[in-house]
This record gives structure tokens, sequence and C-alpha cells, in this order.
């Protein structure tokens, strides 16, 4: 099943994708793709609905974030080996864990905005897992039981502000527009082993991330799990997992965004996203 | 106006206080303290109110976090000289931040749980600034426009996992019950200076910390149009200020929390907060 959320800011109302890839309104059934619906029994009774049931929406409307209600935007860093080789870190003994603000969290083809004074905005290509079941303390073994679905995710990243600007990397990941979400909430049956999933980003065409999160250094399982001690996970929740070689700054000399650049990222059945770069003067 | 929510966890209803310090229902009137309740109209509207013609509250219900529906949950770090002193650190250039997780945010006197594994589990008077009206690129001049009020907050700390567990202070700040917020939401017209507030901390009745936020290195004015260059500020968001001198590390030896520990503080004119300390298992 893949769910979603249409219409302007702020408005958004959910649907579901039909087998043609045709938007089905699911206003007569949930408020939005949020809270309870992520629950287990929330996704079984949309689970049991017939799409070609549901009213097709008409037009070309603005797609949002896939997810509404998020009380956390949980990142990890340096979780690829490629990337963390890239940026001159070694690989981390344990998971490295922020906070992205989530009012950073738009849409996925949601115009960019590069902050005032910014010269370092960059690009990061992250599979999402949103939480579906609260998590305290679970197991491994358990910890897939609380996953709602998966989406893509560009964490978008200022790199002067992340790490020449004092401590703790919250500055340089949570402005406005920072956090596109989506296209789609995808549930697991539809995603057999997240651990197997191809996924880029290009800027302006060219392609600058290639890579598969078969090589997260820590895998959804094990985040979960080790997130869950020291933080409960709430439904809606969103665990972003890392990226991949290919950020701008680990290019030599490094690349990064400017006005009117066009991003444009995927993961395999996850859908795609496209950016356009705007300068907040 | 003292702005206050009570009642089981997750059922709080909205009151206000009166002048004799007794709690007045404001269920009537607003469905929450949260959202646009707390933008100038709307605390407008609530402080037109006479509270001698609002339901008295029967009994000593339960008090809950001050806010809610807060999408973050901001702190400053090493924002008092002494405090830094104490921790080896030196005043940071520009201020530090972090995000605490908004799953921390619980009542003033509910229970402290030390998390499983833990062994560092210390404490954090602060005062806390709650957001009343988006601040996105904010000048100095208006910001303290954006403020809905002031509250008592414990920013509990676990000092192993905030700073010895890799990178980012997150994983040490954002465990369940760490961050206690009230008794109440205090509006601007009864702080006439956020600068000039007594505040204090005991455990077990001994005083462990005393100061004020005169000694603040970056004060409330600052940070507001500070952050918001960072990312917008929303009605709800919470900032966390910083503490004085103190805290359990800066002891020789530390001193940290164990079950049954008793954590009184209290800031000036914004009420206080007793927490019993447990072990989560």
């Amino acid at each position: 099943m893949k769910l979603l959320r249409y219409g302007a800011v702020g408005q958004e109302k959910p649907a579901m994708l039909d087998a043609e890839g045709r938007l089905r309104d699911l206003s007569k059934h949930v408020n939005d793709i949020a809270h309870e619906v992520l629950l287990p029994a929330g996704l079984a009774r949309l689970a049991a609905l017939d799409p070609q049931s549901l009213p097709l929406v008409e037009g070309s409307p603005r797609i949002g974030a896939c997810v509404a209600g998020s009380g956390k935007f949980i990142c990890i860093g340096l979780n690829y080996s490629d990337h963390a080789a890239e940026t001159g870190a070694t690989v981390p003994p344990e998971p490295i864990v922020f906070l992205k603000a989530t009012s950073a969290i738009g849409g996925p083809n949601d115009v960019l905005e590069i902050p005032r004074g910014s010269t370092k905005t960059d690009w990061e290509v992250e599979l999402g897992v949103v939480i579906g079941k609260t998590a305290k303390y679970v197991s491994e073994a358990d910890a897939m039981d609380h996953v709602a679905g998966y989406c893509l995710i560009n964490d978008v990243s200022e790199r002067a502000f992340q790490t020449e600007r004092q401590g703790q990397w919250t500055k340089g990941k949570s402005a406005d527009t920072f956090g596109p979400i989506g296209p789609w909430l995808v549930t697991p049956d539809e995603v057999p082993d997240p651990q197997q999933l191809d996924m880029w980003l290009e800027v302006n065409g060219v392609r600058r991330q290639s890579g598969s999160t078969a090589t997260m250094v820590y895998g959804v399982r094990y985040l979960i799990a080790y997130l869950s001690q020291f933080m409960s996970l709430r439904p809606g929740d969103i665990i972003s997992t890392g990226t991949p070689p290919g950020v701008g700054m680990g290019f030599k000399p490094p690349v990064y965004l400017k006005r009117g650049d066009v991003v444009t990222l995927g993961i395999e059945g996850l859908g795609t996203q496209r950016q356009v770069a705007t300068q907040f003067d």
C-alpha cells in the first residue's frame, strides 16, 4: 500500500495510490495519514479498502509530506561506510543520532529554500522509516513490528551551519524545507527487504549519489532497537537512516546548491522527488 | 496570567490560576493550551475572561506540561558562564543548540524515570520560553513579540549517554520524563524582566543549584533572533535556555540521581516542580 497526502500546505488530504498509480482520496475514511491511522489496526483498515471504490483525485495537486503529526525527526549520521570515508570520518562504533526540526518537513517536490547567508547547502538521499507503534526498550527481534512504512527523504544540510557554528549538527539540519518526505509512505508488505534498495540523487541531471541500503552500517532493525533504548519512538516518528556517498561536501572541491539548481532523487519502490532551489534573501 | 493543564496523562484539560492560586477550568473556552491559543489573539481572549466566572477545579489533580502540541524542544548548552566553567568547558562564541525529543515532555511533578542502564542521570533547572507567534529571520528588536510565556523546566540529562556514546547530545537528553515543564505558562505581562529571575534546585532537600537568569550569556531576546536564523520557531515551540552551576557532574566526585531521590526546583514567579526518581528496570 502506498499512502500519501495531497493539497495545499497545511490543508493536505489523505490518499492512496491505486494499481494504475492514480490518486484515490481517503478523506471519507481517515482525517489524515497520522497518529492512530499508522497503528497496525489503522493500516489494516485501509488495506481492506478496495482502491477502485475510492474517489479519483482530479488534476495534478501538490503532494505533501507523506505523514503528518510527526513528533520526532531522528537522523543517523555517517551510516554508510563509504560516505563516512568521503567526509573524512571513520565509521562510528555505535550509531550517531541527531534530531532534525520537524518544522523542516515538507512535500517531496516543494521548493528548496537555501537559507539566508548560506553558501554550503548540500543534499543527502536517505531511506526514511516511519514508526507505527510505540517502541520503548524493544529488542531487535521485535523491532520490525514497529514500522508503519518506508519513504524517501532528502536530508538537506547546511554544512557551515552544521560544523562551523559551534557544536551539535541541529543548526545545519533544521531550516524550513530541509526535510522533503515522500511522495509515498510504502507499507512493509511492499518492501520485503529494506536493506536491498537502490538509491540515487542527481543535481541538474548530473548523477551525484548512487548507492544501496545494502551498504548501511547499522540497519533498520538495529536502529529501531538501539534508538528505543534512549527515547520512546511513537507513531509518526521518522527515522532518516543516513546517506550513501556523493554529497556535495565530499567532492574536491566541494559542490553546493545554488539558486535554480534542480535536485532529483529516488529510492527503488519508494518513488522520486524533485526540488528546485531558491535562496532566501 | 498563569495557564496550565491538569488531569491524567494524555487527557489534560486547560485551566488558569485565579488570584487566590486556585485552578479555574478553561474547557468551555479552549480545547487545550496549544497552537492558536498561544497566538497573541488567543492569549488576549483568555486574558479578557473573569477568572471568578470560570468553574473551580475540584480536588488536587495531576498537573500536566503547561503547553501541548510543541513541535520543537530546543535547548541551549553552556549558556551560564559559571556552569560552563564547572563542566570544564569555555563559554562558546555563539550559542550551542540541540534538540530534545518532544516525547520527553511531562508534567512538573511526574515520576522521573532513570533510564535502563543509566548511572549518570543529572538535573538542570532552566528557564523555558514558549513561542507564541511564528519567528523566521526576526531581529532582536522584534524577538520578544514572539513569546507566549515562560515556564520552569528541568532539562534532565544522562551524562554517559550524552557524552560517552558517540557524537551529538540528543541521546542523553531525550528519555521519557526527561522534560518536566510547568506548572504554569506565565505570560510576559507577569515577567517584566526574564533576565532577573532567581532559580534553584535541591536534591533530597540539599541545595544543589542556585542562580539567576541575570548571568545567562545569551539572553532570551538574543536567542530567539539567533535561532530564527536557523529554523522557523512556531507557536508551542519551547526554548530551554540553559542551566546555572550546580549540576551533578560538576561535583567532585560527581553526584547523580538514584532511585528514590526527590528533586525540587523553582524559578521566581514561575512556580516549583517536584520529581521522585525511579529506575526503569
